[in-house]
């Protein structure tokens, strides 16, 4: 591995001399951990509760299991298994490389670190290789996961789609896995409505699976993101599914399950939500229809909440629905939250009229991407909102009327 | 009012002298409250916890309210209601007319009387109008009601045929109301699996509502009952609809609500059924039907179970499925808390080949009509089982298998 190229280092992050230089060496190290073992890899997640990333990965290159930690169950054959996958692993210019194809490592401690991922404790993400324009954290402040099958009944993608565009329209992400059927409406719907949506992905982000969805996974990269915990150059795996749903229930608020059959995949993302302690929601279908069985299964035995509309999915997910389920009334995270490139984005964001992307770079010195990317994230935080001319800080309103 | 005839007394019920000269009053008595009192009459209600049925009627010719209980709130008024209608309120000659029509009056204390009813205090039925076949009280010991909208959908009409069906075959009572949509569906799904359903209606029997329906109630009446609280010749009135689903809930011992819009009538049967703490169940359907919309909400917001089949049904209305969803484990009330006809009839039923109703009346020395009311109660009951040559004790038999 050589030593990583100064354009590696990610817009607003910013560091100290010292401290930097740890960062950045287990930055790298993350990179090379999502490379040599899977996501949710159980001896790579007790190791990480010990030492550090660099500190596995020099001890990888120079040392044995038994030097290492002894006591955890498993490790000979893990540490063999890592140690076979270190020759080719990514370097700082293979992370270079793949930063200019506008894919970056986004690890724990970021600014755009999702937070609430720190609750899969030992199952927690290596790090997450992110492609868009959205900031990941702040789309998934209020965000909401929509899953389901891939065989989707004509029904199932009209609601899926209705719904997602609805979450959209009020300011929440909708969060999936982009596979066929339900996955790829919710993205479709949530970018109709003009809205920020984030695909978890179960393969390497350049070549994002399923091929045959390749315009959507750049639609979303332009309006939203793209996630994996797959470094790039990865093809899906099938436990690599299972583990990826995980992610997609952490990452939301919540997760609404719109068709599944009994033993959907989907099933599986939302028996995730439901450990992890988020609301789950299924939205009910026709008796006769197997795809809504899962559905049905999940309110019956599950505790599910059974969900209709755009309302009762907010209703479950914020305690103080006058709040948050009325984007005009304000952003979700306090303004001196905001890492410094986004406060300098959102100062250069005017309170009336609004101003294009363009001029809000020059205003706030920072360059065109990093102002898209800004832009997007600030409007899924609830600070600012489209308007005819561009953008502008948004605005207190009474409370929203239903439809 | 002239006396009542001896051809008035009830098949099965048996008396001593004194104590039936008593119980006769009353039935005649009470054959004049549904008459002159609407069902669920509050002040009525709180009368008769002070006084028998025949001292309300004798009072009520001779004496004036503040004489009789000066404490009930609203008696004046409703003394006054209620004498306006005694004069032509029925005799005993009247009773046995209708009799000759098949419309025999079911009280509290009668063996047909179903004692559940008994839980609805002061809105207990004053006396129950019945016509058909089947014994009221065993026809309802394994009941479920099934409500729903008049403005049914063609996928509520398919599952409410579907699971009524399902549920007679199993050896459960249908109840419900008769009316257009869900309501006749649930009777007609009852009858095609050649079940027993109970049509609960807002009108006399001797023109029972809707007209229209004519066919279905001479089906029911020959295969189950109607029931009404209102006396013959009574037509349908606005709030009456909305007490008789109070009975419709009272008399099953839990309710499915099929497809119901958001304020549909059905949703105050069930509501009926929630605060009288039976199992209240709902069956979901496309969230784009303004017809499931009230199911969806049951769910949600009342604490409906969702069922989707027969078998989530029986498991809510059993404690004990593998006992009470199967019907060849037995009955469901013991064989000597059978009236003195129906145990004579269920010994003129033979354990193997099987016996026809004709023969079944000549064995146990009661008149043919009289033969397959109690046959009908048997079967409900759990006791008997039709055969290929007519009725059959039913065999004890391993759990049922799942279809």
């Amino acid at each position: 591995m050589t030593d990583v190229q100064p354009g590696q280092q990610q817009p607003g992050q910013h560091r100290d001399a010292q401290h930097g230089d740890a960062q950045h060496r287990d930055r790298l190290a993350r990179a090379v951990l999502t490379w040599i073992a899977e996501p949710g890899d159980a001896q790579l997640g007790a190791l990480l509760r010990q030492r550090s990333p660099a500190a596995v990965v020099a001890t990888l290159l120079t040392g044995t299991a038994a030097e290492v930690a002894p006591v955890i169950p498993g490790l000979d054959r893990a540490w063999a298994r890592w140690a076979a996958r270190l020759g080719d692993a990514p370097t700082g210019v293979t992370l270079e490389a793949w930063r200019q194809d506008g894919i970056r490592l986004v690890c724990p401690g970021d600014p755009e670190w999702p937070t609430q991922l720190d609750a899969l404790g030992d199952e927690r993400p290596w790090g997450l290789w992110v492609r868009g324009q959205v900031d990941l954290r702040f789309a998934c402040l209020r965000s909401v996961s929509m899953v389901g099958t891939r065989a989707a009944t004509a029904y199932g993608i009209h609601v899926t789609a209705e719904l997602a565009a609805a979450l959209a329209e009020r300011g929440w992400t909708v969060v999936s896995g982009g596979a066929f059927g339900i996955d790829s409406q919710a993205h479709r719907g949530a970018l109709a409505a003009e809205g920020i949506t984030v695909a978890v992905l179960p393969s390497g982000l350049d070549i994002p699976y399923p091929r045959s969805h390749h315009d959507l996974f750049e639609a979303i990269a332009a309006q939203g993101t793209l996630v994996s915990e797959h470094p790039p150059g990865r093809t899906p795996t099938r436990p690599g599914f299972l583990v990826r749903n995980r992610l997609i229930a952490a990452l939301s608020r919540g997760t609404v399950l719109v068709e599944a059959a009994q033993r959907s995949g989907a099933l599986n993302t939302a028996r995730h939500a439901r450990d992890q302690n988020r609301p789950l929601m299924a939205l009910p279908g026709p008796v006769t229809s197997l795809a809504s069985a899962g559905c049905h299964q999940a309110i019956r035995d599950w505790g599910a909440v059974c969900v209709t509309s755009v309302h009762d999915v907010l209703a479950c997910l914020t305690f103080n629905p006058g709040e948050l389920a009325d984007p005009s009334r304000g952003p979700v995270l306090p303004r001196d939250e905001l890492n410094p490139v986004s406060l300098s984005v959102l100062e250069a964001v005017p309170a009336r009229g609004g101003r294009g992307p363009a001029r809000i770079a020059v205003s706030a010195g920072v360059d065109f991407d990093t102002v898209l990317r800004c832009l997007g994230g600030l409007a899924a935080a609830g600070f600012i909102e489209r308007c005819e001319r561009g953008w502008r800080i948004r605005r207190a309103a009474g409370p929203e009327q239903p439809p």
